[in-house]
């Protein structure tokens, strides 16, 4: 769906990096490792997508981590890790596209959230406070730079994203039982289109046998 | 949008159907008088749609009516009619299209939604009841009809819909701050081709100018 | 807990109204056998509790009915019966309600919701419908009376009430496993208690052991 | 309404918790200096309460900070600080209450929320991203801990408390139109005595005369 996007991804890792690229060789992707956590590392990566590609007019923050466990044991450090990843992160990410945007007039800055977002369960503590916060982020920077032209979504992916190593899910639930990333870049790539009179801020997407 | 649909719309009176598709003469739009809130009708709707046009695979209920009043005042008549034809016409209208589309295994039924669907307030009464009950129906729906091949979702229009009697708003308001019809449209188009991975049940859209 | 209160009860047939004073022997309540789904019974009631026990200080809206079905197959009478008295009977006691509350300029109306009134599911459209609209109704009310000093409250019941035809249910769930209908009373004897500083619009109430 | 309770109140310096203790003067409450955002302090006061008082039967986190600004210049260390002392520390809290309770197998937890939790609005982003994180928090420990007998509910506070420096809002607002601490406190206190057969998770609370 990129065909004709300039796209640039930004990891941790390069390891991690080198496997995303050579996993979508057609495409024009180029790489940036940074710790998006650090206020620093996300400055210094906006400047150089700008020098290398031009200022970005989707910025998609999709980071997260994430330890289940019971509220009787959770580390108050991986608490805060996963917070800080998942959270803090798509703050400074935010905020470094929404200044550069503003000045603009225009851009769209779409964070990804999950089901977790919309409900804490059992076990999910660690997942649900940096998605209900991330949400609570979106709809303040939505109703903040709407009307100063910046367009902010956010996503509620429900279901298993399909990957390698959860492929073989695919053959106990039926065909297209997991949510296939071309079809969810399509969606993020529809709001991205969106004319400015009908904006959406919030949308789900889950396959279409998922209980829910 | 539309180029390449063939477009059934149906409507209570004649008058307001010619209107309607005079404004679109650039389309294939072929039309139906019927009051969707009878049984009768809904049924004959389909049989003429599928003689002429084929069987749906997209299906949008959008009726409404609504008198604004306080709930000191309200006429349980007037009560009853919006519910009538804002919920009751919405179920009539699903529940054809779905005894069709599970048949053949695919289609998508898109429900026309508002703010009034997610919050009841003070002289609303008479639209906040019906756009709820169509919300719990496209909910109920989409749980049901998902795993059986059937998209179903529902939308949420938060603002004024660009139309003749409202234009003059655009002076006050500014450019783009009523919502294009072509614009949710669009958004209409895109849900109903959305790969069935990745199938979303609620969206909403507004002008970007517009408090929230 | 009602101890002390005079209690106007209101049911379709005189039987079921004899079976809940029966259960409640310690208890000075009357009983008044109607049809809510009627704007000319719901007024004769408000007459005759007036006349008997005094302007009600509290009303409270329970009634339902709900048949569980697929939405292929509901009968749309079915439908629209479930929403009569779920839904329009609930418009009809809390309009009279207001009118007389608002006179006196305070006074508390309770809607009694469900688990169905925030979410619908596969086979229960019969019990979302009228239950979403029920919340819409309270949300409206409550935005509208509150400022003229009439406390509007919305409850969503999560699980079983106890009652004779469920409690072989405790022996496989366990103690507390179905509300007692003393507890929910007591929450809804609370929500009238409330000073006007602080008044509550909705709140849940489950079993301890209830799974959400 | 704490008559016959023993309250223990915790704040970061001596002097707020000594205004405080100074406006109950009848109360039996004594008082504990902690930075509830510190694993070490929360621990240490858990172990003073229960020495000086017994164990908790019943805790309250009411920590927050906030600092109102656009998302283009809000410092990220404000950002942190805000959610540290509004999300962090009723982590903390929670934790330490709910391994005792469990190990009991009661007790209450009370979060206090507000407005913000359920909605992002410009310029509030640092008090909703802790918030909404907190309601986070709370539903999952419910979920979780409910089944083992300790009771977690969230409040969503709407509106201004009355407190000194707001006092002169009453004569604008006209009376009883700022929630009265005792109208809150008695909210919570039929929270925690509610029979488990009937537990509410959320609850709201407002003036009578606030818009919402």
């Amino acid at each position: 769906m990129a065909a004709g996007l300039r796209v640039g991804a930004v990891a941790r890792n390069e390891a991690k990096l080198e496997a995303l690229i050579k996993s979508k060789p057609s495409q024009n992707v180029r790489s940036y490792a940074a710790d998006v956590s650090k206020a620093e590392d996300v400055a210094r990566v906006f400047d150089s997508v700008e020098r290398d590609l031009g200022e970005p007019d989707l910025v998609v923050f999709n980071a997260g981590a994430f330890q289940r466990g019971s509220i009787l044991d959770i580390d108050p450090a991986d608490f805060e890790r996963c917070w800080r990843i998942g959270c803090f992160a798509g703050f400074l990410v935010g905020q470094a596209a929404a200044q550069r945007m503003v000045k603009r007039g225009h851009g769209t800055i779409i964070f990804t959230g999950a089901t977790a977002a919309l409900r804490g369960s059992a076990g999910f503590v660690n997942l649900a406070v940096p998605k209900f916060g991330l949400r609570a982020l979106a709809q303040s920077m939505a109703r903040e730079l709407g009307p100063r032209g910046v367009h902010v979504a956010f996503t509620v992916i429900d279901g298993q994203v399909e990957s390698e190593p959860y492929r073989h899910l695919v053959d106990e639930r039926g065909p297209d039982s997991l949510l296939a990333p071309e079809a969810i870049a399509e969606t993020y790539l529809q709001l991205h289109r969106q004319q400015r009179s009908a904006w959406s801020q919030e949308i789900d997407v889950r396959p279409w046998s998922e209980k829910f």
